[in-house]
């Protein structure tokens, strides 16, 4: 899986958790340009990145709004990224004579490259610290006034910023370090974005899932796009193509946007991952992959039918499997309990921070006491709360919120969010009534497994039933699969769902008492004291390393904003073995069986005579990434592309927590790969020749 | 699931473990009644048994030679026991026109009441320390000789124990602390046990799987036996049966045979249980279950083709889930680090010990860095090999074996066990092939998934196609489904396999260089010195507890041998909620949903008028049991029966490893339960009459 789809799936996972930002190890940050470890850099590898240098990579690397990074590899605008971030433009473009996942898409001049629809590009043009302005704007005021103080010194920030130009500029405010600091970020923004190159889908993402966080890997994860203004190629900074790519221990950067950490959670919310809550989704999970695996197994329809939902629970199941393995491999947890010990006593010792900071890790261990008891109960709820099930409890739910004023509602139901959810609602999504009464039934079955036959709510969910009695009931009866029932029972509002005689609508709210008053526990005596705690301890973190005069010793969790990370190319050691930095074209065609996902696209299997088959594919590198990273360069000291980044190895799953120089390795693409495929495979001199030459 | 049968199924897991024995905190142990913690009963409880007491217990508790305990509770040879421990006596007994299991067993008379074919009961008569005839007859041996001189007294022992009357004396030595305690125990054996009362099964195993291993429990997991001799009951001590049970707070002991422990694992053992070894079988028996499931829920046919494959799965997972979750909330890990370290600490304080006992904790650590290395390749292959997978692996690896002498065989494969292989392999148990295929399929892709798709293991199993081909092709084209084809292919030895061509045997022929190397290294780097350096603590732990005089606070792992425990009724705090002691009938009817498995029999429904519905059903104690205790009498101070032992909660399914106060409950049938069942369900006025009375 793409870095940035599973940063997606990750940050819809239901876990409420905490972030903040630690003491970085060697290797280990996310860097802001205007707060580079300098002196880490001098003195691990001797390297001292100068202004001129910064600027270049700044103005050199892109990020794309649909969350992936990239970066402009010729004078001419044409832009680097992964295959995987230019799904949605493919996706687009193809119809029913051309399928570009299947067959790539190629180009011969530039009347054939097509512009990706809705695509957005942003390049940083600079960086301000506006932490006293908005320090200034907000100082005395409390709750509301503080809210509102904020939003009206961003308004004014970044309208001034843009200049009254927004369709040209993009100024986004970033709090980092939760708010320990602000800063005003200024991106050229471009929307004219066409795609020049894509090879096919069975290349860029060879071994499909099997192979997806696995390492070797054996993939050309990339698609080249070409920024347009005003119907022309734009003139940027660019980064020089390096053909050769890089060598073994080579000290190497990687210019993104990591979308989103949480490098600073206090050692029980890390213990509360690992002991509690990975090990139960992961259960839940697994089970799930056992069923759709079968169902899938039953028929060709029934293979179409859960192909999405098995991929996901797949990657999801890898996400929290990677996250869990190198959570209890790691003595982060004894470590971090020793950092949050000793910021405690940094506050302890002075009454200004005592008012300040208070005692965050008591709270955290008290509403982490809370969740221990309620997470259970309250995922295997959720899980049951999917498909139609899910559509009904939004209906019951949303009628309720939306009678409220809109400041008290539940997150999710704004009136700004609810044409979210009636698109969702209005959308003619098929579904499967067998898949349906699968996943219901087995929901429901985890359900009574877990909380027990006598447990109230699973006596509200069964009634005397057993559970695969009551999915088939609601399944068959419910008419909650046609998108105009759904519409008109929202519109209807709470006198329609009182009214409502529809079996999954009547399960829904049947089970909304219960499924509200958990809510309101987790929200009150678990996300919000937790979310407080995060702030305190992050600021107070940040307020520790500035009064110590060490701020480019530490690096805010990720926002999904321009940031810098370095490393070196190198493998690690798995199991007793030591898993090597590069992979070649001798090894991709080792490993084509000619199954799928194993099997090579037919320009590959005719290019093998001509290829010199030594040639670097893959490498890894210590380079701290998570998802959003996806499309990265990877950059030597002279600034030149060596690489281009497009997954993580299973260890550095965990890097949403910690990172782990002993395993974690971010995946990239061989520049002398990408040269290869141009010229060998794909017979494209000129894009070729454009990358090396700097411009067309 | 009952303690026995969950006994019978961890103690056959693939998992390479150690035992030992630690000191005992409050209410933990399992007693030798030679050597019971006297001081700490007179302590906490105020209570000391005296001799007369003591050998009241012994002689009124039995040993069912199955893997149960069991008690005489009448002076005419009426034993209780456990429904599941009657399981395959009242299946023996059924015949088309007789379904014990749905109906119950019930009898007017003695005349009635029916011999359980191979029954066996034992009842322990004498306890002999033979420590020093053991330690004089192999003083100075080693090795072979060692192994002899043990074989040698053994037998003398035994023999002279038996007196020449084995029909009626079985006398068994026993090694307590891995050999560091040496008793012969003899014990009355009888082999005419009829049964003279059961109930049916739906209000034995009252909830199924789903309340198994979960509480509050609803059970009355029950069955009346009744010893013969010369064709008459036989007349022993017995206990007095008391009809109130017992109340909350009470002190009560069990008298039973726990199968087996691991008490005194060291604590790198115990972190890689619950770090790498059970987190990676429960994965990979989750997606199992899930596959199952759904394979279940296709039709009437394949539900009841995956029924035992299903619940022996669901059953594993309890087990596994449940000890992980102990582990993982308990701080049993660090705990042991610091008495592992104590003990190394002991050892090398004197010259003599170190030259006995010598590094065994660095042993441990050694052969667990392996263990890590291969356990997941482990684990994924032998998965494979079940089903015909696994018989044609026997085949194989069985004609390699039966070739070379006796002595260097691997284990299973030793004359004496040829006999069990062949006839398994002459079984005609049914074969599905198309939940073999399903079963298969799903293993080669966890295969593939866990080693990689490059893996060279892999890569022999799978070829160049799919996990899915690969299974349908064997399970298609295998002939090995019929039994005459195996037992062909066994007794044609070498030759047979060489020449085979049967898809399936070549499958296993291929797979077998790979099988057979990580089996070397597993024996070798990981058994072996485990099994070694398990002794050495052991045996060191049982030398300073003796040297200190405080044997009386220290207890051997179990080994299937009367023992005794003490505790008290009390429940428990899980998930933020008090689980009380006691359920009652009210509970028991309002958890009867009429759906399987919470449907009541008509017995049962019929008779809940008449019943006093606040009479205690089940009720938790803090009593230290196991798997192998099913069917202990629970009893009070005076040595009355209070309670029938059936099954321990979830937590304790940790008590293999370790015993935690905090949330380790033994779960029994009140006998007020049990006599209102007897007076008001069944109407059999007579037999409660002989437990209240204590005879006929």
């Amino acid at each position: 899986m793409s870095l940035a789809k599973s940063y997606l799936m990750l940050s819809g996972a239901i876990l409420s958790l905490l972030a903040g930002s630690v003491s970085a190890r060697a290797d280990e940050g996310m860097w802001t340009f205007d707060h580079l470890p300098k002196a880490a850099l001098q003195k691990n590898y001797g390297f001292q990145p100068d202004a001129a240098w910064i600027q270049h990579v700044v103005q050199s690397s892109a990020r794309l709004a649909e969350g992936c990074s990239a970066s402009f590899v010729s004078a001419d605008g044409l832009v680097m990224t992964n295959h995987h971030c230019a799904n949605s433009c493919l996706s687009a473009l193809s119809d029913k004579t051309h399928d570009y996942f299947r067959d790539g898409f190629h180009t011969q001049s530039l009347a054939e490259e097509r512009q990706c629809p809705g695509m957005e590009l942003d390049r940083l043009d600079g960086i301000t610290d506006v932490s006293s302005q908005v320090a200034q704007a907000t100082k005395g005021r409390q709750g509301a006034a503080y809210n509102a103080a904020v939003q009206e010194v961003e308004s004014r920030l970044t309208k001034a910023c843009a200049a009254g130009d927004a369709e040209h500029w993009r100024c986004d405010m970033v709090a980092l370090y939760h708010g320990g600091q602000t800063a005003l970020y200024r991106y050229r923004r471009y929307k004219d974005v066409r795609v020049v190159m894509a090879p096919e889908q069975d290349i860029a993402f060879f071994g499909g899932d099997p192979d997806n966080f696995n390492y070797p890997r054996y993939d050309i994860d990339l698609s080249m796009l070409r920024v347009y203004e005003d119907g022309k190629p734009v003139h940027t900074p660019f980064l020089q193509f390096d053909p050769k790519g890089p060598k073994a221990g080579d000290l190497v950067f990687t210019s993104g946007n990591p979308g989103r950490t949480q490098r600073g959670l206090p050692a029980a919310a890390l213990a509360f991952q690992r002991d509690i809550a990975n090990p139960a989704i992961i259960d839940i999970f697994s089970v799930r992959e056992g069923m759709l695996w079968q169902y899938a197994r039953e028929s060709a329809e029934h293979a179409r039918q859960a192909e999405d939902t098995l991929f996901g629970v797949q990657n999801a199941l890898k996400s929290y499997s990677g996250t869990e393995a190198a959570l209890r491999s790691s003595d982060i947890v004894a470590q971090r309990a020793k950092e949050d010990a000793a910021l405690q006593a940094w506050i302890d010792a002075d009454p200004a921070r005592r008012a300040e900071y208070g005692q965050p890790f008591a709270v955290v261990d008290k509403a982490i006491g809370v969740q221990k008891d309620l997470f259970a109960r309250n995922l295997a709820l959720h899980m049951a709360l999917h498909g139609l099930a899910g559509d009904a409890m939004t209906l019951v739910e949303g009628a309720r919120e939306r009678a409220k004023p809109d400041a008290k509602r539940h997150a999710g139901y704004h009136d700004a969010q609810l044409g979210e959810i009636e698109t969702e609602l209005a959308a003619s999504e098929p579904v499967y009534p067998e898949l349906e009464t699968a996943s219901l039934a087995l929901a429901l079955t985890s359900l009574r497994q877990i909380l027990g036959a006598d447990d109230p709510l699973v006596r509200t969910a069964l009634g005397n039933d057993s559970p695969d009695a009551v999915a088939a009931r609601l399944v068959k009866e419910t008419r909650l699969a046609d998108p105009a029932i759904r519409t008109a029972l929202w519109h209807g509002g709470q006198a329609a769902i009182d009214k409502a005689t529809d079996p999954m609508v009547i399960f829904a709210r049947t089970l909304f008492p219960a499924y509200d008053a958990l809510r309101e526990r987790m929200l009150n005596e678990v996300s919000a004291p937790l979310h407080k705690a995060e702030g305190d301890i992050a600021r107070a973190r940040f307020a520790q390393a500035q009064a110590a005069g060490r701020l480019d010793a530490i690096y805010p969790d990720a926002t999904f904003s321009p940031r810098l990370s370095f490393g070196t190319v190198q493998g690690w050691r798995q199991d007793g073995a030591d898993i090597p930095p590069f992979t070649d074209f001798a090894g991709m065609y080792r490993h084509a069986t000619g199954s799928e996902p194993f099997a090579l696209p037919k320009r590959w299997l005719d290019a093998k005579a001509r290829l010199d088959l030594s040639t670097h594919l893959d490498f890894v590198s210590t380079n701290d990434i998570v998802g959003g990273n996806s499309g990265s360069p990877v950059l030597d000291r002279q600034g030149h592309a060596v690489g281009l980044i497009f997954d993580g190895n299973l260890p550095s799953l965990a890097g949403d927590l910690y990172y782990d120089i002993g395993s974690n390795r971010a995946v990239s693409t061989d520049t002398s790969a990408i040269i290869a495929a141009l010229r060998t495979v794909y017979a494209e001199p000129a894009l070729a020749d454009e990358l090396v030459r700097g411009h067309r």
